[in-house]
């Protein structure tokens, strides 16, 4: 396969220094080698500008239809991957209209009116962008779904809930996984926040006070399915779009990252809570009880550079004067590069999720234990003993089992009595874990009907977001 | 030598090594230092927590109207300043505990019924958060007055406008400045969004899996204005909301920094496009006519720490797994950081720009000259000429009159039509600045009708807001 | 104590927007409220540059001899708290000249003679620098030896080396401890390379050209430690040092985090390695052997605000031309943050590490089991057996050990030689955590002899460390 | 639409979510796409390791001499570009071995030996560290070549120094192009703190603790020009040395966007101070006069990446445990990207400095003017009038100028009289630029003698440097 480049190809340095200057400057202010990925986009927006200068009269129909034929010809050379790319082209809207030309001669030049490079690179920008948020909001849906399922298929399972990873209380594994849930809701607003903020074309603002030629930047706008741009200067310099894409992929990455960390812990032998299917996972010949949680390792690492990406063009943005300055062809990579990392995340998470395999024994096991204790507290505070005395009580009912060398649950009466003498109708129940759960009793909570609740709560969301999905093809 | 502060300021690094272990410990685990600021929210929080307790029944009616008065009486002092605050409280709901012991007695304790420490802690920053959020909503909406009053005052003034800092095209003044509202209109959604984030209570998540205390988690929701979690152990451990604010504060600094350059470029002597009242610039004893930008240079410097604060507290939650972790007491300082910042720039904004005066006559002189050439290539190409022909005959003219020494619009009409032939019919008027801006025809362009209807689109904008704001205060 | 404020003291948000613009502007402006820090450092340099003034008759001696006198008088003021300052005063220069005159009167004007507040201000943050830097370096160091005593302490104590966070190898505690301690050389160096580039004087380069009058930079430089600076324009313009420091912050705050995560492990019930000394850790009431690890917790979480810091003032500086301007007063607050920062955590962090304890048997548990599969593949690899042959052997054994639920140390002789039958020469010693250890044969290996060795060498690294301090000192 | 990449691109989309389960996997883990670049350090590497593993009787001398010459035809086919990559070898390593068996069979398992995947990838790390690092330090000191010549071609070029981008003092061009000089001295040293950080072998550091094997640590370090590790473990954990280097391209890329903000303004039409070569900006085909400085906008803006790269590995790197985690192999990009758009810059910037050009008289010209008062004032100053007297009485002189519509140069003698009486004895020489610069006394200033002093020591600088380096080369 030819996915892999040898070292001394696209950034070859050791005849960097040895190439002329004008190379070197080539080399530098080029864009062709990472914008190329804007080809498709390029031309779709030059199709929409081709057809808008015809429908208004500014070219004829027939050099409109000339270009737009031309242009899909284009894609297709580039869809197929036969079209050949050059560093001279230095940039995505040279190549396609160098090749333009070729197929169709002069009227190619005819595109130019009433655009320019700054509208037209910005435009591109916006339509990866809308396309990226596009494929990243299902790649997050689809990561729901799973963990939807799971939390479903897993039903009754109990493990410790931490704070400071110390064994807290016992949660339901499905109340767990759902508040993953919660976060990539989150995250979805977030991801749809910039396809709204994208959704502005910015075609018509030419250089960046708008064209003398009568172009229809409604008409280009919704042919693209946008809306047009409100002020040209700004239609030229914005590039919030992009940075609130980059944004709602670092806080993505930072939610994957803490999913990373569980899943790292609880695959490790001291917790060995869960184990993953042997795809998602490098091994050792030697061990075969050994698996690698890599999978999760990235999804925990790659927040480094989601958060770098976003960082990045913050800081390349700042104190750019207002209309276009070169600095901007900076805003291309980190979006690619945290599109990209983000993308390869989503496309491993669900199945990984769904073929993991939970030692629900082992998980209880650790939920159980003095981690109770708490309970009996409550259960004293809910008769109206005062807090602190609550506490104190059953601290001393805790040492006093350790002495023992018994469990809480089994713990004599007369030492719960000793405690505390409320404690004496304390039903033994509460002092398991499923007791522990089936006591909470605030909404949202983990005991088992709260988060059927959540799981029913969660599988409308899902469906809501697939009826509106079906509505939006139609 | 031993370095000193004045009294009573926060770090105090004498002594700090020689300081018991115990004492070095308390200091870095302290949170009271800075979380002092939560006080006010702390205290609503817990007086709506504890009138639920009491309309739920979980203590009584009097227990409940006891614990308000005496949360109201805490609030009275910590607002009149009376409250004494010592680091042995280690932090804010401590402090705030202890207080209302003193003042009420044992029934003070109550207060803990159905409420952990981590609910708490969430809710105070929510608070926070919907409180500051509204504040740089508020200031931003002032700055956007203040672009609109001076676009409006300042109709007909032209400037250059620029790519690459080289001068392209002129523009409208009233124009560059509806650029920037552009952005902060993007910038007020970007705080809407932190807020309806941040409109969640965590009350009743308790240390992570709810309580067994039947609370009513919607109760105390919408006695603070704010809609119940879903999942508990979400509630205890999200803080995307605090992300948000942090990035609509990153993204608005970076606007602010671009418009910093503008301003500092404009007020040198080389561009000299405007001058600051003297209320907000720092001067020379000498030389009266200096006058340095000190404002804008900090709009533009402190972009960086609101990228870093937004940085800190990502970088903060990479890796944090599910449930409280002691990490997340490092989630207030950036945001008390740049909540600062940004409202210490937005008080400065709309008065500096509102007196700021601008030097008409040097910008519409920036704005002419050579710089027009385009719009003579753009005459020839809106009749036929293809784009290449007719950038080459205004090139060639442009040189001829550097050489005759005469500008565009002086040319002799020989000279443009030895250029190309259909420039003879070019009327001259399109070669001053005026004429190249009413020649734009694109809508959202820099000609004058174009910019009056944003003109009225931003006026409409904000009497929209005020009506919005009118109608949530009822 | 009046460490803490009230809440409506320093940053009162209350009037923020009520105050009159010239207020707003003047807090915006005035660095006093931070730079309050800097005046024992400002006044040290302007007694040397008093002296300065003097000694190359610039001012009589007289003159010199009373401002330095003044100055005195000034640095004992702020040291014993009584010195006043207020907003009005702007910054930490003019509080303490204003101060400086109401003790000595108009002589106090001379001292800014050959001075500007450009290379005043760039000197007080250099002397911070060092002086930062100097305590940094010695509460490492501190940390150093902590951990080189408890490493020295639990000699012969084993835990399981993980890749992956899956058990990989037995090491010696010892060594595992000394790997933080060559981090923390590393940081050493960085904190000294902060210091080397700190140690410029830039006084004498005045506003940025030099001064008119004949200063001597040499002999201010070396009154205070330092050498004089090349370049006038640089001398002002220069904050290397300060991204030197905060950057040696940094990477110091990521070991801290590395170190930080692996004790919230050790310390959580699922390992069970370690227990925190009661003076470290937050307990539970009811459960007495909880005990969360707030302060290593805060060292993972802290390296948020360290690399945000650095960001911070990085950010600000790009894209500033040469000369003093306002964004540089942005320089400060990042690097006051994180100085406290690290002091803070390098105060707790000696005695938490000294006074934990270890559960040896424990971690030498965890250390064994099938972990060691690796010893035999080695024995069959050192006597010629090709590696995957080798692998594939001792995977069959592991699986055959896991049927028969022996060990892999008391696995029956024909099996192993039904493995392989090289093994049968298998000394079972390698099978045991000792063996394992012990069979490293690689310089800076886990094996007790290389660690020993290490231990050597960090004991005199330490001990050469404070030679040179002492004979820094003289 | 289905957007497209053209073929043998990296990260092609289409089809992501269609791929199975495993290949997503597989994407996500492979670490070739991109560490493919890695491959002569890591030949370089195994050669060293075979030469050991022989001369120490670990394997023959005929299977490593066997060895060592499959790796040279290896290396051979990376550098002539013959060696085909393939996704299913997951990483360099793999790519390397499979084909080093394929030339030489079986013995190629061999090269395992005493060696693991934890400190082989560390090694190719650390190499290609030292590589980048010479590259860029050779750059750095080349563009500090260019500065120094550009200085001693113009001297006696005057412009105007700036605080705040205020004119406030004339300036040696010289001096100021030496001030970036000293920064990038600096630079040069970071530069060699990061190679001195890579120069330690980790290769017998095996997986984490030492290998069982007999091998020579120092033998293969001093093979490869490195001192041998000093703790095991660390030696596979430890990143210090990329972060250093990531730290020294960010430093870097500050102090050039800083040059580049600085080439923008002097390249606008408003300075008018300079004019880049044609080479090195494009332009427009109408305006010939106008050029965009493409390259100097470029150098702005990447510091944005530069900052990033260094932020997303100290993030990947936070919270992480020692021994190798799956998160490191995020250590790679953000190095490599930093490395190349560092070179890319350094690659331009000598001749792009060389081959520009200074307009000396509209240089001088903004230099003078009422920027020179100060001089008055220092003059009075100098004579013993008090510093406020004096800024009074020239303020007083200024405005009476621009009264009378002279310069201050021309000013009435009696106006001076009446300013002061001391004025009466000015020379009026000094209200020149070139009296200004040449008044100046303090080392290290503007003076003439000043910076011919400085220019000597820069020459001397890069001779020392030169003959470091011809030594090194022996």
């Amino acid at each position: 396969m030819g996915d892999v480049r040898h070292p001394g190809e696209k950034k070859l340095w050791g005849g960097r220094f040895a190439a002329s200057p004008a190379e070197a400057f080539e080399r530098l202010n080029a864009s062709i080698p990472f914008d190329v990925r804007l080809a498709p986009y390029d031309i779709r927006g030059s199709i929409a500008h081709a057809r808008m200068l015809g429908r208004c009269g500014i070219i004829s129909e027939e050099e409109s239809a000339r270009l737009v034929r031309g242009l899909e010809a284009v894609l297709d050379e580039v869809e197929s991957g036969e079209f050949r790319w050059t560093l001279a082209d230095e940039d995505v809207h040279t190549a396609v209209e160098r090749r333009l030309r070729e197929l169709v001669g002069e009227v190619a030049l005819k595109l130019h009116t009433g655009r320019s490079r700054n509208d037209q690179v910005a435009l591109d920008l916006r339509l990866f962008t809308l396309d990226a948020a596009d494929r990243i909001r299902r790649g997050v849906l689809e990561v729901m779904r799973a963990l939807l399922e799971v939390a479903e298929a897993n039903r009754g399972v109990i493990l410790p809930g931490y704070t400071h990873l110390q064994r807290a209380q016992p949660l339901l594994l499905s109340h767990h996984l759902l508040a993953h849930f919660e976060a990539l809701k989150r995250d979805v607003r977030r991801i749809e926040a910039a396809s709204e903020a994208a959704r502005f074309s910015p075609l018509g603002a030419a250089a960046l006070g708008g064209t003398p030629h009568p172009v229809d930047v409604g008409m280009t706008a919704s042919e693209l399915g946008m809306e047009p741009f409100a002020n040209s200067l700004d239609a030229v310099s914005d590039r919030d779009f992009a940075c609130d894409l980059l944004y709602a992929c670092a806080m993505l990455g930072v939610h994957l990252s803490r999913m990373g960390e569980e899943w790292v812990l609880w695959t490790s032998q001291e917790f060995a809570f869960a184990r993953l299917d042997d795809a998602y996972a490098s091994g050792s010949s030697i061990m075969p009880q050994k698996k690698n949680p890599d999978a999760w390792e990235l999804m925990r690492g790659k927040a480094g550079r989601l958060v770098g990406d976003l960082s990045s063009l913050l800081i390349t943005l700042k104190g750019l004067p207002s209309g276009y300055s070169k600095d901007l062809q900076e805003d291309k990579e980190p979006l690619f590069d945290a599109v990209d990392a983000v993308l390869a995340m989503l496309a491993v998470l669900p199945e990984m999720l769904r073929t993991a395999r939970f030692d629900a024994e082992r998980m209880r096991a650790a939920a159980g234990g003095f981690a109770l204790a708490t309970e009996a507290a409550d259960f004293l505070a809910a008769r109206g003993v005062p807090f602190r005395e609550a506490h104190r009580a059953v601290g001393w009912l805790v040492r006093r089992c350790e002495e023992l060398g018994v469990s809480l649950q089994d713990a004599p009466r007369e030492e719960l009595v000793a405690a505390h003498p409320a404690l004496g109708e304390l039903p033994r129940e509460l002092l398991t874990p499923e007791g522990s759960i089936r006591n909470r009793r605030s909404a949202g909570s983990t005991a088992p009907e709260s988060v059927e609740r959540q799981l029913a709560a969660a599988r409308e969301y899902l469906a809501g977001v697939r009826v509106a999905e079906r509505g939006a093809e139609r």
